[in-house]
């Protein structure tokens, strides 16, 4: 199913990489160009088959009808304007950045078609050299239309993530920020803390459990730097809840209330059972 | 190598079922026995050759060489007394509790043959529908002898989990606890907090990270009660601790401290990739 003619890809991480792998093998387009600054990269993706072009110089994309923005969210925000004065007037524009409020703002003003998008897949690996092209399968992507949203384009992203095996879900650029800062930047927020916690004298203990759950503390910092101020409000609020319950916690172990305690675990244990 | 003659596990579930089979695998005793009062869980148990005789009643111990209580910790405490008056004088006994001052203090009264073990393996699975012969090979086993521990028992409990494939370190109990408060409580105190802090209102946005870190707020309910409470001292500590590592990251945010949160985030980052 051939939904655009030229696709490019403006950052090739892990999520641009994976992104340009999976439109070429579901014949999405007819070429992919993959654009960054990072010239080994490129050279490096084009002689494996992950992008058809390189690109160096960002006004490779001017005959594009279809750009993707796969930068960390400050980029994104930072190149949008330079982008808007390159690309086709008729050009669809997407991002896949972890936040949406600002960047939805801001470029909603610069693109006629642009359609902001929240694929929720990646690892705590960077790079275009641990891209995969399964990485959507099965994931959930959320589209962030506003009233000011071309249904048109709307339509053929929507196309594109379900063609790559993605459930898309469609909620407001507010709703969606307000959703990410509990289930996706409050486990990173817990886990950058929780590792930071553990005196290093102590890693010769390590356990399955302490390992499974500081993983994400090594994730990209420039990408997480990133998250973590565009959506600062939220977290915080996010993170005042969170201390709430832990607050619970410890004053059940305070003063040695076993009933309280084990209405908490209880309550725990079920949510995570039912949670898919 | 045979180390015992007849091994009796009291508690038969993931932990003691796990015992039983890697023991019997290792040829390390002539019998396994298996002592629950779930005598639908011994029968299974007994039907699929991973304990040789199945015991409901706590008496059948009495000819026992080693004594393995694996119950959860409150169960252990409360057993011991009957069990010493049923042991032969020289059976060594041993435990698998997740906290260790209050039992070795207790146990070492009444058992002259006694050393505390903490196997550091698990699984947030229970039941010994889910026991693994190779939940050991790998994995590190605390052993915490006092100057009361008799040196002979020491030797032959720590060659039996050498044997099961792990790696023995000797700490005082005061510091197991201590460690363990770290590296294993705090870990599921922050998982249970997690999951009660996410509204399952969003559990339809469910991210990978989210159900990682929340795996073992699945973990059964009566085991880490149990845990909690005999060491909420520790507990207490390192939970006051990890809050104030979150709340170093809260002003951060709060004061958009870009040096201070990309300082947070890379000391974080590089403990990760130090853990092994």
């Amino acid at each position: 199913m051939r939904l655009f003619n030229k696709v490019a890809i403006v950052g090739t991480g892990l999520i641009g990489g994976s992104l340009a792998q999976a439109i070429k093998n579901k014949r999405l387009c007819s070429q992919v160009m993959g654009v960054s600054r990072h010239r080994k990269n490129l050279i490096w993706a084009k002689r494996h088959g992950i992008i058809d072009l390189a690109c160096a110089d960002i006004r490779g994309i001017k005959d594009a009808d279809l750009v993707i923005l796969a930068t960390p969210v400050e980029t994104i925000v930072k190149l949008a304007p330079q982008i808007s004065k390159i690309v086709r007037k008729d050009c669809v524009v997407t991002d896949v950045g972890s936040t949406k409020v600002e960047i939805v703002k801001k470029l909603n003003k610069l693109f006629k078609h642009y359609v902001g998008s929240h694929p929720i897949a990646g690892s705590e690996k960077r790079g275009i050299r641990n891209s995969n092209p399964c990485l959507f399968a099965g994931s959930l992507c959320l589209l962030t239309p506003t009233k000011d949203t071309d249904p048109v384009s709307l339509r053929s992203i929507r196309k594109m993530w379900e063609a790559l095996g993605a459930k898309v879900v469609l909620v407001s650029p507010q709703s969606h920020d307000e959703i990410l800062s509990v289930v996706s930047h409050l486990p990173h927020i817990v886990s950058f803390a929780l590792m930071n916690s553990v005196p290093q004298s102590y890693f010769k203990f390590s356990t399955p459990s302490l390992k499974e759950l500081t993983r994400i503390a090594g994730s990209d910092i420039e990408v997480w730097k990133d998250i973590v101020f565009s959506n600062r409000k939220n977290i915080l609020k996010t993170l005042v809840h969170f201390q709430k319950c832990l607050d619970q916690l410890k004053s059940a172990l305070k003063y040695n209330d076993v009933v309280g305690l084990t209405r908490f675990l209880k309550e725990s244990k079920s949510k995570r059972l039912s949670l898919r």
